[in-house]
């Protein structure tokens, strides 16, 4: 490994060989040119691959990601080799590496990650949290892991396994389901043959009964800069192919998320030198809350496709300045909010059937459509993905909702099985006689189209709700808290020492102080807890607050609540020209008539 | 043109031949293929031209932008053709068109506006704001012009002028400065030939003292959709070439961004039927605040390059889809700020020198690197462009500050001539006897590294101040304000009434009413004008819930207030500790000896 820093060097260009020439060198090669980096490809495809659509077809060299002399050749005249997929000729690529070619990450890395079986023992040995797993190369072997680590069990083919294949559930101890197991995992051609007994590459791993699946993009520098990580993501499967990524990480607590990204950060920092570029790595979130290594791939990842929208650097992008030694570009979130759904073939087969989210995709705002770009389509292949960007949770849900719907996606796979969980502003108050005051924000937040949620919180009935409430706001995707009570008027400021949200408090008007107790118990709050108060009964002006806030991101926000300035002035000076035209006591009598009108 | 509207159509390709290979080529090459459109260029460079190293050799012509017969070879397979620059054979197009190719945007609108006194004359006819003009072809009708428009005359070639060729400025009425100013438009190879005297392609634009330059992107669909635009955006030059660009545009009313919008889609719509793409539309804003028309290009343009980071949808893409009639992007910035730097080629000449800008950018936060890939490098060439996202125009400037540096584009350039104009935070109050108080705001947005302002406005004793104050904040870049005062305490709820942000209101204490006072005139404002109001006195509260507010959109910012209140939580806990173990009699002696030494 090198730890100096590459400068730019576009002409002439850094030269990046990738084996393997599929969407994911593709997404790479859209993003080289930019850097000053030209790209060749070494794909079974050739010009058929999705990159040759993009590159110089003397970029494109024809053969297998395991072929010796391709490897060769296209190690060649590059400065730095890499791959897009770990199941290649590694033996090959370690040979180059000792002939002096750059391979990154390095074979030694590649040799650990792509046997899944080596992959755990190395995580174990650096104290990685895992799930429990042993090898297991005979059916006597799987029928011990059986007993030791009870049913059901996973077995896993230790390479080669991909989007569920290689991948098998054993549901009880007989040698028939143990067959049955190893025939899905490892088919023979000719099914007279019987399936061999021994010296299997299984290993098989203890059932975890997860809350949910997590995925967090890694990104080292060869030039020795400290590893960072992507944000973390629900990544939402179906039929144990990736269908669905939400970020930021849903229905998970700040201290899980936070866990999700050390343990990422701390597997592939013990991968050690020649780790380098981006490392997708997958987790359990168990139900208890513990975070648990799944697996990683050592390259851009299905999971992180929502970088190309989301962030100011992609995924690809920092692939390769990781793997050529460039500094490291920020990982940080550009948008409150995205998802990514992949487009897969639809089950007729059909280019029509499966175009049908795209199609409607470039109709919805946020929607960025990626598409592959591949010869022929099949049902359930990767043909492309959708990005969402939206300013909120509730924002990205709603383009959501059609793209699983024309997807096939059921609902019930989104966290907590639903859509619009999570809207921007919650409207809270201490009893249901507050709300003919409170409702007054709620008619505020509907006219500026804010998407809000109400509900009764009491702060000295139901203790355990606030205490719920609050923690749960920030991480559903609330932005804002508007909380009214009255009297002894304690709910806005226990919501405000229990979230990092801003809270509105509205002191509700009382038959024995005015409100002024009300004002007062909102108000007074001691230093370190701010509760933004309103005038007393004044729920209008939470509502509008809440915009105001929110307005802080949101130009088209501002722009509204501009225009709403400009609607009340126009309001005043028509009163004003009406006073002015008619004299102030046939304008009294006026409204006299109208209130005696309104009270008959 | 076609009201249909366009399906993806990715197997096949859809085509779509460009006249052109250069960086705007090149940048909607690299957006093209995710949409499955398959992108042809002519170009003169042939395969050295910045496209080739981007698209399969068989999809690059080499030949003039006017030559026929390559014009028609390229237009002889594809489905779309377009162009990324508007100096082409336009009547061969014209031709094409005729015999059934789509030409986007269509022939007889590259007419009108590649002659820019065509182009005037249209926007004139069709109401457009425009600076007084009119055609001199002749010395004498130069004179003429210069009567009637007055000096400086900006005089410009109809066709082909270019990042500032094509411009020249006449100080005098003198044959020989008329002379010279043709010299600099149509210069003769040689020197010796006298230059013509009629039927000059020379027009006359009478000189505008404008307060600032912007540029609107607007783009059209085929398919007859309403047009849309992006934000305006400050259009910076040096030496008539685009150097620097900020989003959105700083330093004009909220009125004047609109208008600007609406001038540019007006413009845009009087071209009617076959106006398709992407326009790039560039106006002066006078010293009164009048918006004209300065000149359009019917293509992505320099000044809309931000949109490749800043927006979900870049100018390029929206281009394709503009030109196929596929449903246009939303044109929503993503970020809260944007810029965008010119790399030209250094004065040097070199590569070393040229590159210096982008090797930072490549550490800066937020800054992407757009390499154009052009081969060889000349001092002014335009080698690449340089774009900056950022949470606040603060954050984008204190990485603009370098890369201007790096640059040698002078500060003074910038609206206003400084960078760091416009914190996030600004913090007033009536007087500054009330400094005192509200310092421990300032102390916490430091705390947060929330870049603020402070300042001394009084409503009662600076009333002008306090509207112009109000009134422009939004524009500048302020999110949220915070006002403290006393007594008859205005300030807070004027200022909310003159701005759309969120107004914290800190009541300080009066020797009069404690504060009441205070409190009242503060938090009971009337429906329509909210203020966020907190305790006597306590501006830390003010500060905090600042912080709060800018946190709804910033996950960083949210992480640092948790922290916050877990510090605060184990401070109370350690005190708990210590009254525990000491007992409550000891715990207050201690408490009370330390104020004695304190007072001492």
């Amino acid at each position: 490994m090198s730890s100096k820093q590459q400068l730019l060097s576009p002409d002439p260009p850094l030269r990046v060989a990738c084996v393997g020439g599929g969407q994911l060198g593709r997404m790479m090669a859209l993003e080289a040119p930019r850097l000053g980096i030209a790209m060749t490809f070494l794909d079974p495809g050739g010009i058929q691959c999705p990159c040759a659509q993009i590159v110089p077809h003397d970029r494109i060299v024809k053969g297998g990601l395991k072929d010796a002399d391709q490897l060769r050749a296209i190690a060649q005249n590059c400065d730095v080799l890499t791959v897009e997929i770990e199941h290649v000729g590694v033996e090959i690529l370690q040979e180059l590496e000792t002939s002096g070619v750059n391979v990154q990450p390095s074979a030694r890395v590649l040799t650990i990650i792509r046997d899944k079986y080596l992959q755990k023992q190395h995580f174990a040995s650096h104290g990685v949290p895992l799930p429990p797993f042993q090898v297991t190369s005979s059916v006597q072997e799987i029928q011990q892991a059986a007993t030791t680590l009870g049913l059901p069990l996973m077995l896993k083919t230790r390479k080669g396994g991909y989007d569920g294949r290689g991948n098998a559930v054993l549901e009880s101890n007989t040698e028939q389901a143990i067959q049955e197991a190893i025939q899905k995992l490892m088919p023979t051609s000719d099914q007279q043959q019987p399936q061999p007994q021994e010296n299997l590459d299984i290993y098989a791993e203890g059932w975890i009964d997860y809350q949910c699946e997590v995925a967090v993009m890694v990104v080292r520098s060869s030039n020795g800069q400290d590893t960072v990580s992507y944000p973390a993501v629900n990544a939402i499967q179906q039929d144990s192919i990736c269908r669905l990524v939400l970020v930021p990480v849903r229905n998970v607590s700040m201290d899980v998320r936070q866990e999700c990204e050390r343990v990422a950060k701390q597997a592939i920092d013990s991968l050690g030198q020649g780790a380098s570029g981006m490392f997708g790595v997958e987790l359990f979130v168990t139900q208890q809350g513990q975070v648990l290594l799944n697996e990683i791939a050592p390259r851009p990842h299905n999971t992180g496709h929502y970088t190309q929208d989301a962030c100011a650097i992609s995924q690809f992008e920092n692939h390769l300045r990781g793997i050529c030694g460039m500094p490291l570009g920020t990982t940080k979130l550009i948008t409150e909010a995205a998802a990514m759904v992949n487009v897969l073939g639809a089950k007729s087969g059909t280019m029509a059937d499966t175009l049908k989210s795209s199609n409607r995709a470039m109709s919805l705002p946020g929607a960025v459509v990626h598409w592959y770009g591949k010869a022929g389509c099949r049902a359930g292949r990767k043909m492309g993905h959708i990005n969402v960007v939206g300013d909120s949770q509730e924002q990205v849900d709603a383009v959501l909702e059609e793209l699983l719907a024309l997807e096939g996606v059921p609902v019930s796979l989104m966290p907590g099985g639903k859509l619009h969980g999570s809207p921007l502003v919650g409207v809270i108050m201490g009893s249901q006689s507050d709300l003919p005051t409170m409702n007054a924000a709620v008619d505020m937040l509907k006219k500026f189209d804010v998407p809000y949620e109400v509900d009764i919180v009491s702060a000295h009935r139901t203790p355990d709700k606030l205490m719920d409430y609050s923690r749960s706001a920030a991480g559903r995707g609330i932005r804002v808290i508007i909380a009214g009570a009255g009297g002894a008027a304690h709910l806005p400021g226990m919501v405000a020492a229990m979230t990092p949200l801003p809270v509105i408090g509205v002191p509700v008007k009382t038959s024995t102080l005015s409100g002024v107790d009300s004002l007062y118990s909102i108000v007074q709050m001691p230093r370190g807890v701010p509760v933004a108060t309103v005038a007393i009964g004044n729920a209008t002006n939470a509502g509008l607050l809440a915009v105001r806030i929110l307005s802080t991101s949101r130009p088209t926000l501002r722009q509204q609540m501009m225009e709403y300035q400009r609607e009340m002035k126009e309001m005043v000076n028509d009163m004003s020209t009406k006073l002015t035209d008619l004299g102030s006591d046939e304008f009294l009598q006026q409204m006299d008539n109208k209130n005696k009108a309104v009270n008959v």
